[in-house]
């Protein structure tokens, strides 16, 4: 029987990487690459750096790939998710058809952790469900972008007791925060325009995070929103690329 | 100047821990270990095996204190947790000050993620702010239970790019789940009763994850609800401790 290891590689620093994880890649035959237009990003050089400063027990294969394309402006989110997710299913099938035998181990490196906003885990059972490569698999969680947004700041994500929410930047409602939460942390924000928001939040804005190139912002969000979408572009423009991530917090009452 | 690193060491398994806590751990002079009442757990005593098993390349000190007693059943939860964030400020201050000397780095290890459910990093700004010891300091994430939940699972904690909220039980709205979010996850429950709940929710239950004696359970809220307080109920007098965590989810519309 094959068998897959989903492993979280934390969110940019080499060093995210948990003992677990190292363990897991040294019992690897196939370590599975998969560039989801990150190539931009030099994450794939990310993953296979991970892999020659860890890997040391035995030899291993470095199998990377495109994924498919995704609709980015899709008429209908849910259709287009499932296309793409299907599309997905076939290739990873095939390449685990491929370049996996029967008895070996093979190993998906995902970037921050495979529990947040991220399709792996799906897609293999995808292909489990499809019936044509059978395999056993275990998740190895690794460091996500929140921790490492509240780690560069050095602060806890909540206020004392309270909730946190976390969202896609698509998911917040447009006419700002519902009154139950203390503090929410959005990702997948392509644009921030921090529309219908109040400006008395106080905001905790990462960049890069994990990375030497990370940027950090903070204050009250009337304050510092202009200053970040400025930093942002400015970023964005001179790296080709950019991930960011922020916390918003209610003020005290 | 001293400096202090707050390490996140994950839920339990030593392995969790990270090469860059690894690697602040080995700059280390001093480990401070805070018993909050979690003798039982053998929380400190997982503390001192994370230092035997990794810290190498110096001699450290390794200094364990009890953390004052908290008021479990406060008239008023706020002014309870401030007196008691008040006493510990006072605690650490002194510790700081007698077992690290000027130039020195400390370490505090903490259970899960510091950002998540844990006043280290609020007690630390408070030492700051008395003003009688000086240091730095920096954060090193860690896995938090959440992901270690998810992970043993192998689930993404959300339906597909929809929020997550992850909450104290106290504050679980006693009519059960609002209408907006598609995932909850429940920390710091004593006492399940899942009260006010969709029974068609699908809960993930996890306790003791990342140990030997992890356990796990999944189901449709109203069939596995009896099962996981029966279940939850025997672990916890036979270690005479438990920590547990669960991910509601709801049915797909
Ligand atoms: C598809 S999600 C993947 C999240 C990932 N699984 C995790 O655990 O962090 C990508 C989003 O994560 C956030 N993100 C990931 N890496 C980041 C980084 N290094 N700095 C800031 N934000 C990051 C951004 O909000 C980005 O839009
Ligand atoms: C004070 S909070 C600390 C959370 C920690 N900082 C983290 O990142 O997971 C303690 C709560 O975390 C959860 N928890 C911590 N460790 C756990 C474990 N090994 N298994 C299940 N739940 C755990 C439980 O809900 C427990 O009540």
């Amino acid at each position: 029987m094959r068998h897959i290891h989903v492993i979280g590689i934390g969110t940019g620093n080499p060093e995210h990487l948990t003992i677990q994880g190292i363990r897991a890649l040294n019992a690897t035959d196939a370590v599975f690459a998969l560039d989801k237009g990150e190539a931009k990003a030099g994450l794939v050089g990310l993953r296979r750096r991970i892999c020659d400063l860890y890997i040391e027990e035995r030899p291993y294969r470095f199998i990377e790939a495109a994924d498919p394309e995704r609709d980015r402006r899709p008429a209908d989110y849910g259709v287009a998710v499932e296309d793409w997710h299907a599309a997905r299913a076939a290739l990873y099938e095939s390449l685990i058809a491929e370049h996996l035998d029967e008895g070996e181990r093979g190993a998906f490196l995902v970037w921050g952790d495979p529990s947040l906003y991220d399709s792996t885990l799906r897609i293999l059972e995808r292909v489990l469900a499809r019936g044509r490569v059978t395999f056993t698999h275990d998740v190895i969680p690794g460091i996500t972008s929140v921790q490492a947004l509240a780690a560069a700041h050095r602060i806890p994500l909540h206020p004392i007791g309270e909730p946190v929410r976390i969202t896609p930047a698509r998911r917040l409602p447009r006419d700002g925060l519902g009154a139950e939460t203390g503090a929410t942390v959005v990702m997948l924000d392509g644009d921030p325009r921090f529309e219908g928001l109040d400006p008395g939040l106080t905001i905790y804005w990462g960049a890069y995070l994990g990375t030497p190139d990370e940027l950090l912002l903070v204050g009250r969000l009337g304050e510092v929103a202009e200053e970040i979408r400025r930093v942002r572009a400015e970023a964005r423009a001179r790296h080709g690329w950019i991930m960011d991530t922020y916390l918003l917090l209610k003020p005290a009452p």
